[in-house]
């Protein structure tokens, strides 16, 4: 029995663990069994790579970031797009599968990851999808590995930032990932005390949020914070001619809304106000102890049903139990936030503000 | 409308968290109501002792560990029993909460909290529960806040001890909290890395132990890593004599088997072994982000409950929605690891022993 | 005794514990003594606030970030200017300080803080400095306290990278603060493992650090990583023309030159680079043990100066003990990074670039 | 040229980044030169045993706890004495230095490693020292490398447990290493905000202590925090009767003097008193920033000395400036706390008590 593994997309925390995991069990359940790594994602595919992966292999790797695979990013739509020799991605992927006789092929990566993985596994391909987002945002399970670490550090970052802001009597804002879907703003900014929540889901008028932070001065508090997603919007409401809803984007090379954001603020509220972009260090470094379990058990499950057969399906979390999705009802679906659902509500609630009235 | 908060039981990760979303969403939808602490748990209220919470009470406690209020121990067998003048606990608690014109009461606390908050109900008090423990085993909820703080101190303390015990080639064994339930040693063990978990729940062979320590070393593992819950104890295969089993617990002192176990593996196995009991570690400090967003959502759902006149409930989580129990069915019942669950399974087909064969 | 304490400039670890080792050991040694805080910074002096501070509000604020006084920014080419008044802000100080019957003022802060200090004790003011920055900047100590806070987390930054670097073979930017001195760059870049360090005591050459990618490349390195203090800067060796200099700086609004090198980069090494600033991570939150040791014992020492009547001076430490200067003597002195001192030196020696041939 | 390293004596942060720093230097300055690994210390010397270290072994290892060289203790008194074969340990290791024509060989360790450094040395091998240690408590330096590493550990401890001393009205003790020399006690708890510090320099009198504690309770102090040196002792005054003393640190097995000081705490000031032994949780893990620059710098220098020819030295740090002293004053001196110095005098300053009147 030969096993492949390969991560895919971008860095996150939880690789290696998942990779241990899978290794593990194969040592102690499949003892026959070969297990693969494939470099650089679907690229060592694409390519014909393969490198075996030993016990000693996983010796070190539970709390290390990054993956020891290495990974790229594989635009979906360039899979089936023939390339100069006339033969497309997709089909090299498929050949190279039949040619090093796999029996199984592991996957962990995001949405387009899995997409991917659909298409491989309609040529017939053995493949079992792991979910790995920091961004959370994977159709049919309750939580993707990677995500909670990135909630913590983003997080500790915010405790750091919010003794500055209350030293100077700042307005700060902290602008987290998440370009589609808004998890991370979301938790973090609950668990870091934001005053405003601004989510991709969620459009947000600029006078909003300028009274918003207006009303908290008036009520004493000594400061305001703002947890921004990336890709987070202006509203149409905003009040801002088409033009500077333009401006926002484009000129200055911004690519988010977070320094046009911070310019009004200043600007409105006469407040002092200073922006900080996370960045990378969302992505990398050792994975948090619940990104560990998590990751070890999806690690765990997918062999489990790799041992048993069960293959074009995605390893996934439902109310606290490891399930499984077929990959055909996963690929192209997301997860969004409910802007009408339980956790904005209870935000709501408490007093955190989304930037709409 | 009155409304009173106390915190009972064991200092925990996330009481402030809760404290401070119930007077955000207090302030934010009931803002006629008053909100009044209640100092050093069920003692306050045995005393009739009150202090208003106002809005800046709440401005810097989301991260601060431990409780605003104080806490105490009342054991539940001393809350009927009558004392020196006649009166119960009890009795005492009711007449406070009568005289004081009490509308609604939360209680944060453990297992023998919520016994006592489910007395307190069937007298006919309002009272709304909150699970609170490191040990996370309170019945009917998938979580309680502060079990995944613990989890990430004692997955630290792993993460630093390991490099010793692989410089030195030794075995290693890390005490964690768990008297009765094994749920923190567990998660803890499986995302530290460990060789070997006991639980409470599973009584251990010391000499399977010593086996698998020596199985590993033949395997060319440089080290071993045990995790051991307070509550762990030999099972009666051990081959100990029954005078041996007590020796473990009583002489000396030593109030577990940690230190006996220590022993018995560097006599046996030949290979240096050191034991840390982490201790305090576990219960004080700032939450993670994790126990910070699971706490502020108990706290915002409890306050609703008390809105729309739900009472003799406690708050839960169940498969990532937070719903609510009736106090009755929780009081009394308590939720161990199950040896044949998932969980322990997934953990022994990675390869982790649990001490018994 | 009435003795004043102000927090000046920006917010910088350690702040709290300073202002809680000068109350302790007043409330130990000078129990007749009065000790008054003064809001934000110097301008709190200006406008003659003063609150009195007890044994109490010393309580919790070793481990905490920011300062319990709240600072502000007055720049010292305004300090002797006439207002519309007619009266410079240093005479309402003076007149505040005299009025208040003041015997001591101390003042916490860095350069510029230290540079007013000088201007109020030429004035007749007793005032005691303590040296305050992340920069570590100041003149005639071997280190400011919160310095060393701001490398532990640059460090924890780089440490997160570095694995996204390793896996998606890139190479990293992560710009620290310093935009007169290199010390944060200097010492997060050795601590952290960089390639390249980039100072504004140092310019730098592009093509140079291009090359040295290409090298690292070409040697078997996976990756890159560039620490960039915010105040690096091009060399005239650049090999760019002059509006190529300019468009670093001034188009698109950047205002350091890490976005412009991140190009650079990309385009010329054909290696994906990306780019982190770590903002205001950097000042605010928890004290590091090292500077709350640090910043503990130039309080008490403060203290004990005003106890034996010694004014004018500011305490430093030199060669592990603590010491004093004259303010005289510090007003308007730096600290640069010495291009040719021992720490680039020793840096240089272990393969590190610093952007120069 | 051919350059041995060996690690020796117990675990401690930053002994790979020495090894990354010697290695580095080697691989840009000595290109012809040899570095080989010695496995476990003077363990692996003793038998012969050498590796080759290449330059992608110190591509990881700045950041990594432990020693990828592996350590053991080998106490002096064994070194000269004649084994079963006629030959000493001494002995062998000065053959095997000669046999592999060693040029230079690097010794990282602590205060006993470096007797037997001297010891090598006066045979005429070239040796270059490195001071290691935890405990700080070398002669000849201010600082070892990873103490301040442990320094950070214990005060992140103390952060824990403070809240929960807090939450619960209790006294809780700590207890750090140091059993001849109380740096990591003073100094974690001078950054801890500990109210009593017992080291082994200066014994205590348990009655002292009480009184201490109960005059916090007094002053209004919610909690009383003491950390505890591992190596700390009753003073003669303490009145106990001779088997009392005896009885503190053998009966029971008891190693310490902590648990014997709790039980007398709770019974004489009727406060809940509590312990927490940190053990080796501050000897593993992940060196902090401070820690990684000061031994790349030790390493650093080291391979200079070994460069230029000047052995039978070690490096240390002097007043910022890291030089080198001769191992033959260094050998059998040690560096312990002053009583009556500046660090113990300040403490005092602000309040901390010692344990002696």
């Amino acid at each position: 029995m030969k096993i492949g593994v390969l991560t895919s997309g971008g860095d996150c925390p939880g690789l290696n663990a998942v990779i241990r995991a899978i290794g593990l069990y194969i040592t102690e359940n499949l003892p026959d069994a070969e297990l693969l790594g494939i470099p650089d994602g679907y690229g060592g595919l694409i390519r014909g790579e393969f490198f075996p992966l030993k016990r000693e292999d996983f010796a070190d790797i539970l709390n290390l970031g990054g993956t020891i695979l290495g990974t790229s990013r594989q635009p979906f739509k360039q899979m089936t797009r023939p390339a100069e020799d006339g033969t497309s991605r997709l089909k090299k992927m498929v050949d190279n599968y039949r040619k090093s006789r796999l029996d199984c092929l592991f996957v962990l990566g995001g949405a387009g990851t899995h997409k991917n993985a659909a298409l491989l596994s309609a040529e017939g391909c053995h493949v079992i999808g792991l979910p790995k987002t920091i961004d959370n945002d994977i159709y049919g399970t309750d939580m993707t590995f990677g995500f909670q670490t990135a909630v913590e550090v983003a997080v500790e970052a915010i405790d750091r930032i919010r003794t500055t802001a209350e030293s100077h009597l700042r307005t700060m804002l902290i602008e987290v990932m998440g370009n589609k879907a808004g998890w991370l703003a979301l938790h973090a900014g609950i668990a870091g005390g934001a005053d405003v929540i601004l989510l991709p889901e969620i459009p947000f008028s600029p006078d909003a949020v300028v009274e918003k932070v207006l009303r908290n001065r008036e009520q004493g508090e000594r400061f305001s914070l703002i947890v921004v997603a990336e890709g987070a919007f202006l509203s149409d409401e905003a009040g801002l001619k088409k033009k500077e809803r333009q401006f926002v984007r484009k000129e200055r090379g911004e690519s988010t809304v977070t320094p046009h954001l911070a310019e009004i603020l200043e600007e409105r509220t006469g407040i002092e106000t200073r922006a900080t972009v996370l960045g990378y260090l969302q992505r990398g470094g050792t994975p948090s102890a619940y990104d560990r379990f998590l990751a070890s058990r999806f690690g765990g499950e997918a062999a489990r049903l790799c041992a048993a057969g069960h293959f074009g399906v995605t390893v996934a979390l439902n109310g606290g139990n490891v399930v499984y999705n077929a990959l055909s009802d996963i690929a192209g679906r997301d997860k969004p936030v409910d802007p009408k659902g339980e956790a904005v509500r209870f935000a709501r609630d408490i007093g955190i503000f989304f930037g709409t009235k």
